[in-house]
Parts: structure tokens; C-alpha cells; sequence
């Protein structure tokens, strides 16, 4: 089994994600955001790349049960239910729900990757769950990191190296150039929450008032939700191979 | 003055190089064959894309004092004159000779960058010699990794954090989440060498022989030379600003 990490987004067409399970890496934080919400009994979370491509959506379902999340800047949509924001996503709100969501770098990398045989998302909340998912479904790993404004964040990188960590303890893999970095990036760090500190994008959520985002995103494990890709629509993925 | 790494070639539209220094760096081993050349008396070394491109352009010259240039492979170019060892670039061989010059990775950052205000090219070999002229030049500073196959190269990786260590030490800069990573990178290593020798590239010049390519490729300011892009084609920058 090979590991890798796209340390930060480049036209599909350069990547295979052929015969690969891909695990999209927005840390900060669409991925914490929608492992939140599965974790808190979300029917789904339906990823889209606009906010009028939500809206859309939106009146396509039974609205009653639909809610519109995501962000722009950092902050909610304008209209929307639910910004960007795990602490908003609680069992009361997103029980049973189906989320539209859309971010500025999260749910584009998740699009992108759609023809991956195996699509999940992580984070630090559910490292560990994904780590045996991913090892489980038996295929070769990438890690792709949504970074930010189609350039490298080095939270995402990070979470990306703690991954790598994780799945060389677990298993033998051969590591691609990429991973090896990624590993050496979140061992400079002493926490996940210092690499957040020290990136511009955990600055700016900072700045923002998302400092409470910040410190929840930066905890291992907290959660067991594994979101898979089913038919365009993340949903918790089963013990047992989805495919 | 900000500071940036380009850690994996990305289309070029992602990327701005308006008022800004670019160095490309393809420490194995374009850019340390380059400089080598530059050093040795080389009159200019014009980058080209692909070998016929290489030998189209040599026809148009004066061709007793053109020399073709490059690998593909890792190996010389069927015909061509010299490969991308820079062992091969003597003072005896390329004094005075301009060298049309193609590889598999180099080449393609350095046209990519081609509308950046200043187009320099580094390597270990001329690191202080470079970060000097970036820092005359008084532009923001981007280095481009040239990396392997449009992705991600560890060695190059380490070599830009080299860089932007030293211009840390020089200036006040401010640096990108991949200046930062960069640099992480590069202190992981214990030495260039090292750097090398983790890398899937340094390992395949390693099995293809170039063992002492690895070797004078790692070493530290031997050379002055600081080749800058004139009208397309590589010459050494003088001492005082080009434009």
C-alpha cells in the first residue's frame, strides 16, 4: 500500500485517483465541521461549490428537513442556517437533517476528488476512525489538502503529516515524497493547536472570533463519524466496505 | 518584503509573479547544472521545452558555438551534446559555448515563470549568492520547486526552506504558511545530502550512477554565479540591477 499527500490543490487532471481512497483535509475547518455534524446524527451533508448552487438545492428537497451551511470569508452565507462553525452543528439542530454546505476550499476539494473509488473526510476529531476506515477499504492512500485560495495551509499539511504518522504505525506503507514532508511539518509542531497559531489562515479565525473553533478542531479523536462519498452526498460510512 | 514557496508546480494562472524575484530551484539537477555552466564561462543557457525544440533552435544559431544540452530519463538526450550532470559542464567544454538546454523538470518551471520581473535560478551551489541578489533586487521573493512529474519533490522542497532560512537571517521578511513548511522541511535533515537521499528522486540518480552529481549538487556556495533570465535565455546577473 503507497501513501500520499497533495499538499495543496492542482488541476485534477494531474492527479490519479484511480484505484485510491482519497481523505479531503480542511481541518480548519469544513472537514471538523462535517464530521460535527454526522457525528451529531446529520442524515447528510451535501456538498456544493456556491452559495446559489445551495439555494438551488435547497428547493429541490423537502425543505423542512434541509439546512443551509457554510461560509464565505469565514463567516455565515448571508440567508443561510448554519455558518462554518462545528460548535454550531449540535445534536439539536442537526439531528435527522440533511446539510446543504458550501466553503470556500473544503467543498471544492471534496468535488474534485469525485472520481475516487473511496472518498472520506478527516481531521484531527476522528484521526483515528478514519486511519482504520482508510486501512480497512485496502487501497492505496491519498491525502489531499484543501489548503487555501488554491495554495498550501499549513494546518492542513499538518493534519495531512499526523495522518501519515498514524497510518506508518498501523501498517507498512511505502510513503511518497509528499508524505514524508507532511510527517517532518507536524513534528516541528508540539500541538495540533500551535500548527493553527502559526498558520495564516488559524490567524485569521483568530482575528474572527473563532477561537473556540480552533481549540475544539484541535482535539484528537473526540468523534467516530467517518464521512464517505455516496452519490454525491457525505453520509457516515459503515463498519463494512460501502463498495 | 514577503517571502513564498510554489512547493509543487501548479498552473500558472494560481500563481501571480508580477513584482516579484522569482527563483526556480531543480537542485537535482537542473539548477546546479545551469549554475555550473554559468560559473564555467558558459555564455548563456536558453531553456526550451522539449529536445526538437532544442534542435531547431540550434540550427538557427551559429552552431559551432552551440551546444545541446539535457536528460530525459535522468539520462543524455540521444544526440545532444552534453546530459544534466553538471560534472559535464568543464571550463574547457562549455567556456564561451551557449547551451540550449532541456529537462524534464527545470526547463518547464522556468518557462512557466517567464513573466516574473526577475527570473533567477538557485541551487545549494549558489544559495548566498542568490539570496544576496534577491534581496538588491527588492521585490517580494518566490521560490519555485521545481519538483518531478508536476508534483512534489522533497529535495527541492528542503532547498527552498534553505533559502528561506538564510533570508531570514539577512532581512526582515515576511514569510508564507509554505515558507514556514519549507523550512521545516530542510531542518528535518541533518545535512543536503541527507535531503537528497530521502527523496525518490535522489534515489533514482543514485541507481542510474550519479552518485557524484548527489555529492557536489549538496555543497554550499561554491559557486558565485547567479544566472538571471534575459529575453528568454540564462546569463549571469551582474552585480548591479539588470532592469
Amino acid at each position: 500500500m503507497n501513501i500520499d499527500v497533495k499538499l495543496a490543490p492542482q488541476s485534477p487532471e494531474v492527479w490519479g485517483y484511480k484505484d485510491k481512497t482519497v481523505v479531503v483535509i480542511d481541518v480548519l475547518r469544513a472537514s471538523s465541521t462535517i464530521i460535527t455534524a454526522l457525528e451529531n446524527g446529520a442524515r447528510a451533508v451535501v456538498p456544493v461549490l456556491t452559495p446559489d448552487e445551495a439555494v438551488t438545492l435547497k428547493s429541490r428537497y423537502d425543505s423542512e428537513n434541509v439546512l443551509l451551511g457554510g461560509e464565505r470569508g469565514g463567516l455565515k452565507v448571508q440567508g443561510f442556517d448554519l455558518g462554518n462553525s462545528p460548535l454550531e452543528y449540535k445534536k439539536e439542530v442537526v439531528e435527522g437533517k440533511t446539510i446543504v454546505f458550501t466553503t470556500t476550499n473544503g467543498t471544492n476539494a471534496i468535488r474534485q476528488s469525485g472520481s475516487a473509488d473511496n472518498l472520506l473526510i478527516g481531521a484531527y476529531l476522528n484521526l483515528e476512525a478514519v486511519v482504520k476506515k482508510a486501512l480497512e477499504l485496502d487501497k492505496d492512500i491519498l491525502l489531499f489538502c484543501a489548503g487555501r485560495q488554491n495554495g498550501f495551509a499549513l494546518e492542513d499539511a499538518a493534519c495531512a503529516g499526523a495522518f501519515c504518522a498514524a497510518v506508518l504505525r498501523m501498517a507498512q506503507v511505502k510513503e511518497s515524497d509528499s508524505a514524508k514532508a507532511a510527517r517532518m511539518i507536524a513534528a516541528s509542531f508540539d500541538s495540533t493547536f500551535a500548527s493553527f497559531m502559526a498558520s495564516e489562515h488559524g490567524q485569521l479565525l483568530e482575528r474572527l472570533g473563532f477561537s473556540d473553533d480552533l481549540k475544539l478542531a484541535a482535539t484528537f479523536n473526540s468523534c467516530k463519524a467517518v464521512p464517505i462519498s455516496i452519490n454525491g452526498q457525505l453520509v457516515l460510512s459503515n463498519t463494512k466496505k460501502p463498495r
